[in-house]
């Protein structure tokens, strides 16, 4: 159950499968282009605050409080709808992205690709040199 | 620090900051569409597999165990590219979805909408009537 004093509503409190601090994932995008903006926590109280404000809202782990995105960066998150998923894990959440995402500046927070070296489907590797003549 | 053995590259193992089971949130999209197909998770070794195999691999909480997506249902996800956020508790991992990616038979795992009663920019509500004569 929640570790703090939440006014959610207990048929959703009740769906929720949390990590062992209580929280559950947050997908955040773009509510029109569905860009995958950020991923952020939230325990039971940081989503009924996210469903009921409009502003989303997440639990910070780093600083242990709650964190209303925008509030101090002015790149407010206005919430447009909210999914949960199947197992009760993670949330999607539409919003209207005023500005920049990332607290770096760039529009997301997933700028830092990592090595794929997997083959792939057809059988050619993702990085390193193509064949001649083989469109990369 | 990892609890199970794994050959992940130590510099990407030093950027993760992982739940306290030792897990990153994985956030899986359709590479051309960008749908959000699903939220899994991955400890240090599912992320190596991921990065290395072709095939997206997770960390089953419910059964403690590695879960190469698609092998038992066919729903296979091809991995194209993996992002690492900025705060290195999540990934964005971009794939070839086969079929579904929820094992409830839709496409993706955000099918439970949840009730947004806040306000939205414009001062509307986002449910119930709207005032006659003004746009929905």
């Amino acid at each position: 159950g929640p570790a703090r004093p939440t006014a959610l509503a207990p048929d959703i409190a009740a769906r929720l499968r949390r990590t062992p601090d209580g929280l559950v994932a947050a997908v955040v995008r773009q509510h029109d282009t569905g860009e995958v903006l950020m991923l952020a926590w939230m325990d039971d109280e940081a989503l009924h605050r996210t469903l009921t404000t409009g502003r989303a809202t997440y639990w910070s782990r780093s600083r242990q409080e709650y964190w209303v995105k925008g509030a101090t960066s002015g790149h407010h998150q206005y919430v447009r709808s909210v999914a949960l998923d199947c197992d009760g894990d993670a949330v999607l959440v539409s919003v209207d992205q005023v500005g920049v995402a990332c607290h770096t500046g760039t529009r997301n927070c997933f700028s830092d690709e990592l090595p794929v070296t997997g083959p792939q489907p057809d059988g050619l590797p993702v990085t390193g040199p193509q064949p001649d003549g083989l469109p990369v």
